[in-house]
């Protein structure tokens, strides 16, 4: 029998999941203090929620489960997995309608699936980590998760990040400026979206055989590629906001707000950035880190989405982070703080024979009480070679060592791994003496 | 189109979410400072893996993911949601033997899922939270575990559990003596695993329905139901072990090591407790809490499950706690502290005209730099009934309040939600002032 994961899945061993959950729990702790509540769905969803709602190409990708019983034999399906976290966000909001403010902000962190073609760095488990502010068109919303999601990045280390933002009204406004008629406005987002694969060249060539002339392909270049502070805004905002457009002015409000936080130097317009999804309706956000292709975070206001579970519209704003992009980047970069992969105990505790078991057991009794992390060597300690190897893999700083001689004068003899000294200490005495080798105050209790 | 979530799943509303996530991480913390390492498995399995694994009505309760593409039309399931912890624990021990230590104690807290009939407490999507430590067969595992498990439970605030435990060696030990032959242990067993539903008149019945005589039926009553302290097995081992039995023998070495931890006065030997699950070998663990039906954490020793992945025969004893029992009692007796069911904000920022977003977004910052949970209500707040709404669902303490008067003196005015008092602050020690009222001292840095 085979004992692989499923294909384009893993198995996470400790080390993984170690490094995975200190990302996660900076994650948590920011939106936390940001005022984002915590929400969590069921892996598994009614088909007729998914279904529909990611576009036909997309759709193949989600996971069907059989019906099950008398209905398996029919072959049909009846629930699906979980596709993104935006989907059942909507249908909470709209089910519980009546429990939840008005202003909802929440945040969600879990795995989706996608049965995509396995590759570097995709997977199909991953986890999102998304935030969405529910209820509110202010541009206090896009600012507020800017600072979060930027609170984030700084937290986890990263300095090198850059925010790009723009504006699905803004876009609409220069192409209508080029001139691009407004119903070729989707064919000309579509070919500006693969800039970052095909370059300014490609971009011009595809729009050449989409049928836009010269003209039409100069005046969009000009737009594309290029990444402007949000000073740039007061040198051409005047002309479009006397032609009416009002997307500039919602991005012009969201900077100015986001100077207050740490995102502000962060931000850069880029007046092509476009994102494919089909939703969103106002901004658009993409975070970027230099060496990886690709967003390591995007979202944007999606006013329209909610409506089509709830019945009536309510406005909404998200941002979703890819922890397993984060991740990648984290592992390459060392990122990781020493504790999250260093020692995985700091004691080991092992008895020589049979009879000092009881006593092995209280001195892990009494080192965890203290709030030390305790391994029990579980078998006795005839060879020490067999102890030491297994100290080596769980890297532990301490062994204590109890036999004949300790039970005998209630002792336990503590050995460094590192400096290979060995002291002999009173039992009621252990914990404080480790965590005072340990440099750990006792006044904490960890 | 229907809002519910898919039948006998659940959503977790901000509030569900908070308490889960703090029994959780109760259970996260003692299994670390026991030396448990996190382990986490893929939701989706291959069906291989699963199907054979949990015998034939149980894997009719296993969801099965239908082929993708051009397969789909067939109907056929190449993959299948996780069913319990166990077996995807044993496929990864098997695929990773290089990798992961000879003695491998993990912890794994993840969801599974089964197509049960939904009921009170019954769910087809619920979180199970093991240990198991793989490679040993020494008694320090077993009572390594139950001190683990005791832990939690008092760390949570239970006082009033039992954990019941036995052995199968014992069982097969004591039935002999009766006299049952061997080949109709499981007869007794099956019926006898029934006590706590159709009583010790109800066993006697079945059994004699099943053919076995009065004088057995007698002898086993005896065993029944009965639940002693450890100090018991002293009166009847010498005659057990004098017959060969080593099951009690093993039972009284794990009492004795219990005995050095939490565990030791909350155990008692119930000899007829039998668990249903058929790949037990030694000890059997069950840990009942007052009022609740059924057990809140099993366990036992299963020393030949791993070989069938593995290939070669590797010990390993395991626990399960089970979340969603836990969360009930914990709800009824209303068992969560404070932090858990208050607040979920410290302050909400609220600004009285446009002009002053910039000073709320800046005070925002300040006061989560600070530690704070802090959120920012989005919209100009021109009526202030609706802002102390807000306020009151999100249940913060405090509003800090931002205006025309506020952005040109720099001062920020605070007000207390309790009691309704109101204080103008100089913006630059808004957060000091704060925390001062909320009694966190600056030192801790929350």
């Amino acid at each position: 029998m085979s004992t692989q994961p499923a294909r384009g899945m893993r198995d996470f061993l400790p080390e993984d999941v170690r490094r995975r959950e200190y990302v996660v729990d900076v994650i948590r702790k920011v939106y936390d203090r940001y005022g984002f509540e915590p929400l969590e769905t069921p892996a598994v969803e009614n088909i007729d929620t998914l279904l529909g709602q990611y576009g036909e190409e997309n759709s193949k990708l989600i996971y069907k489960i059989l019906k099950r019983g008398e209905h398996e034999a029919s072959g049909e399906a009846d629930l699906a997995l979980r596709y993104d976290l935006t989907v059942p966000l909507a249908r909470v909001v709209a089910q519980y309608q009546s429990k939840l403010p008005r202003l909802f902000k929440r945040y969600q962190i879990q795995p989706v699936w996608r049965a995509d073609r396995p590759a570097r760095g995709r997977y199909r488990e991953f986890y999102q980590c998304d935030i969405d502010s529910i209820g509110s068109t202010s541009p206090v919303v896009e600012a507020e998760q800017l600072a979060a999601v930027s609170e984030i990045l700084t937290t986890l280390g990263f300095d090198d990040f850059i925010i790009r933002i723009n504006h699905r009204k803004f876009i609409a406004a220069w192409l209508n400026q080029v001139p691009v008629p407004a119903d070729r406005h989707g064919d000309v987002l579509i070919t500006i979206d693969k800039v970052d694969k095909i370059g300014k060249d490609g971009v011009a060539k595809e729009l050449g055989e989409k049928g836009f002339s010269e003209a039409q392909i100069t005046g969009i270049a000009v737009w594309i590629g290029a990444q402007h502070p949000s000073s740039w805004l007061d040198t051409i905002a005047p002309g479009f906001v006397a032609a009416g457009d009002t997307g500039l002015e919602n991005l012009a409000q969201i900077l100015r707000l986001a100077a207050h936080t740490g995102a502000g130097d962060k931000l850069r317009i880029d007046p092509s950035l476009a994102r494919g999804l089909g939703y969103y309706t106002g901004t658009i956000m993409e975070i970027n880190v230099k060496d990886l292709p690709g967003s390591i975070a995007g979202g944007g206001r999606y006013d329209n989405l909610i409506g089509t579970f709830a019945g009536t519209e309510i406005p909404a704003c998200g941002f979703s982070l890819g922890l397993e992009r984060l991740l990648v980047v984290m592992q390459e970069r060392a990122m990781f703080p020493p504790q999250v992969e260093q020692s995985s105990v700091d004691v080991v505790v092992a008895a020589l024979d049979e009879r000092a078991q009881g006593l092995a057991m209280e001195t892990a009794s009494g080192l965890r009480r203290a709030g030390l992390r305790v391994d029990l060597y579980p078998d006795v300690a005839r060879k020490m070679d067999k102890v030491f190897k297994h100290v080596d893999q769980r890297r532990a700083r301490f062994i204590a060592i109890v036999g004949e001689d300790e039970v005998a004068a209630a002792t336990v003899t503590v050995r460094n791994v590192a400096t290979k000294t060995k002291q002999t200490i009173s039992k009621a005495d252990v914990a404080s003496y480790v965590m005072l080798e340990l440099g750990v105050s006792t006044d904490k209790g960890l």
